[in-house]
Order: structure tokens, then sequence, then C-alpha cells
């Protein structure tokens, strides 16, 4: 298939390099900075544009992989090439290209991205949205070729996702952060932590969460608890964090307790 | 090196077979549950006792990785035997032991164990302290014979230690169980976010959290923000925890700003 990169970001990236590792052709990258769609087209072998007047419309597909609230201006203006169009973003409906173009679907792949680090694409999984089934079993098609892990998702489902992917990425993060935090206040350094960390994410791998939680929370420990919270007395804005997320541990401790 | 274990808990368990596979000879396995003492001595050769007066005193160390709060009584009835003392846990100062015995230290593994999850021993970080420069030295050398990773750490830092893996482990665990009830609310599987939580975790295996953070919050997209706030209304509790960790993430990024 021949395909057309709007973006030059971390997911236009990736996906553009998994597309073309898996034989398809990348026509052209736009981006309005041109050096960064040079970049990227470089290593895909495209043209690159800055100028959406620019567009060969020789192509089979668009991505759309710009910043959430550029969607409607980049689709507004692709549409007059009448050619499949999708965007790539969780919190955007599909409606928001359907207003532009009846050929719309959605291409939303729930990974973390960053162009310095390699991904094994075959194992992202990718959310899929089309209007109507003969789009839907076309992006199909096409997502199977660079992944094994293919979903169908409506437009609610997906912004679902993608608040749920805040809870499982962006937050625990930030953890990881306050962690190193804490330990850097001491003379220590990050790395101790992170065979702790990747096993963490590996357990849940394999398992569900409620089933391995471990910490003091879970085993309701008011003493070490209270000598956390003491710890963090000139922290006064960890402590709340530590307090609402004990909390919740507490609570679905005793949820699961209670049913059962 | 003759180990007795005191303890079959998910820690004792670990460190009992990771002894035992470096070639030490693990002479006792002590829990007041004499089926629990007994499954776990039958795994690494050694004697089930439930009764610490059966405490045979031809050993080397003994290892007491049991609850904190019981500690310090299992400290005063080994103390008699004049054998070196250490105990596994986090919070616990090493003056606890010292109150019996001189020949103390302590042997903190920092990382998340199950019992029915192998782990690789030797990844497992060994936080060491001990009363007095022989003994620590005692340690060091006893901890590489089952770690690659060991560290001397003193009782201030280990209590820091043991409050960072809160925010490293139990509290990310956390919020992969409110991620999965979002999911199943809307249909959708736990698995879909197994590759992202992986993901997360393993790109901090080479670089820092601060300079991998995504999401809403570190781009300071209030739209996003709002739209997530709005998708949690009837869970006032996730409303909280959204809102504090984001203003967490949003203040980091303030911070980096400013300081370069």
């Amino acid at each position: 298939m021949r395909i057309t990169i709007i973006g030059s970001g971390n997911v236009a990236t990736h996906m553009a390099a998994a597309f073309k590792n898996a034989g398809h052709g990348i026509v052209q990258v736009y981006s309005p900075n041109l050096q960064n769609a040079a970049l990227l087209a470089y290593h895909v072998g495209a043209e690159a544009i800055d100028n959406l007047d620019h567009i060969n419309a020789d192509t089979g597909m668009f991505v759309i992989s710009v910043k959430d609230d550029a969607i409607t201006a980049v689709a507004r203006a692709l549409a007059v090439h009448k050619k499949l169009i999708v965007h790539t973003s969780g919190a955007t409906d599909l409606n928001s290209l359907l207003a532009f173009t009846p050929d719309a679907g959605v291409f939303y792949p729930l990974q973390t991205f960053s162009k310095v680090r390699e991904i094994d694409f075959r194992s992202v999984p990718l959310c899929l949205e089309g209007a109507g089934d003969e789009i839907l079993a076309q992006l199909k098609q096409l997502a199977f070729t660079i992944s094994n892990n293919v979903y169908t998702v409506n437009s609610a489902q997906r912004k679902i996702l993608h608040l749920a992917a805040v809870f499982a990425c962006n937050f625990p993060n930030y953890l990881y952060g306050v962690a190193q935090h804490l330990l850097a206040q001491h003379q220590m350094e990050f790395g101790m932590l992170r065979p702790l960390i990747l096993e963490t994410a590996q357990k849940v791998q394999e398992q569900l969460p409620g089933a391995v939680q471990t910490g003091p929370a879970v085993r309701n420990d008011a003493g070490t608890m209270n000598a956390h919270l003491q710890m963090l007395s000139d922290m006064p804005g960890l402590q709340d964090i530590y307090t609402l997320l004990s909390q919740g541990i507490i609570k679905n401790n005793n949820d699961v307790t209670a049913n059962g």
C-alpha cells in the first residue's frame, strides 16, 4: 500500500518505520518543520514536504499523526484528495474526520514511543475503527502486516483506553521519578530501583494487578504507613499522594475480602 | 556457610532458594506454622521446626525474615546461641537486633517477591548493613555468592529505599489495577495494556523517568486533562488521584524548564 505520513513526532516516526519495514511504500512525510519532515522521510525513503499544497494525491492512505488540536485543520485540507484518511489519536473521535470525508478510520497504537528507543512493533496493540465494515476490513488487513495485536475499538472505548494509559503508563513513570528523587536526597542512585520496577511490570504480564499487590497498604500495616508519612513530612504533596493511593489499595483489598 | 532461615514467606522462600543454589547449606527453616516450614524446608533440604526451642545451634547465621513486628521477639530468642543474626526488613533499624546481640546485620533484598514466580536472584539488589566492618565484610562476601547487585546502606537510607519502593512498585501496581477497572467497565481486557506497562518499565532501565515522561500532563494539555476528569466524574477517588499526579508531573516539568 502507498501511505502518506502527516506528522513527524514519536508516533509518526515509529509507525512510518513499521509500514516501511512491512514492505509498504511511504510516499511523503509532512511536517510544518521541513527539517523534521526530512529526517523521517530520509529514514523511510519518502519525499519531505512542509506545505499541504504539495501533497502527492497518488497515495492509498493519509495517516494523520499530529497534535490532537491540529487534526481537524489537516483533515479539512486533505479531504479534497478523496483518499482514505486515518488518525492515530486516542482522544479524538472518528467524527472529527467524518466531518470532512466518508473514507475515514482510526489507527491508534496503544504504546508509549520515544524516537530514540527501538520498539518491537509487532507487539504494539493497534486499536482500529472504520467508517463502515469495508474500511474496517481494509484497516485490519493493513494492521496485521505490522502488528500481531489488532483490536476493533469504537470511539468511546478508545477514549477510555487513552485514559487508562495515563494510569498505566504516565502516572507510574511519574512515581518512578518520585522514588528517584527520594533516593537522590539520601545519596542513592536510581539504578538501585530498576530491577524492582521491571519486575513489577513483568509480574502483571501473566497475572492481574490485584493478585500481586504487595506493600504496607495491602497488609493494612498502619505502623509502616504512618512512619512513611512521617518521612514525607516536609513534602506535603507527596504525603497527599501516599495517602490517596494507600487508601485506594486498602479499599480494593476490603472489596475483595467482602466479595469472597 | 551453614544458614538457618527464620520465616517461610515470600522473601524467606526466595532467599533460602538462592542460598541453597549457591551451594550453602540450609540447616533449619522455622515457621510457627509447621506445614509452611516443612514446604520450604523440603525444597532446600533443611529440617522444619515450629518451635524456637528446637533451634540447632550448629549454624553460621540466622536470617530473620518474618513480619516487622515479630522481629524483636525472634531476635531475643535467638541471641542465646551467640551466632550472627541478620534480618531482611527494609523498615527495621539495625538497632532492633543490637539490643540483643553485637553480632548483627541486615540483608535487605530490594525486590518484590511472589512464591509462585521465579526470579533471577543474581539481579536482585541486596542492601547490606553490618555492626562493624568485619561483619559487613562477611555479609558482602556472602551476598556476592547470590547476587551481582550488592550495596552498603545504613538504616536511615534503607528506610528511604523501603519508602521509595512503595512509590516505584506498590503504587504503580495499584494504578495498573485502576486501568484494568476502567477497561472492564467498557468491555475491554487488561491484556491490551500489558505491552504499554512493560515498555514503560523498560524505558527507565536505560533512561531516567523525567526524560521519558509522556502524556497530557507533561504537555500541559488542559483540554485532554479536563476531558479525562469528566470521564471520571462518577469516581471522585480516581479524580483526586488523577489531579494530584497530573499536578506533580506539571510541577516537575515547570521545575525542569525553570532550571534550564
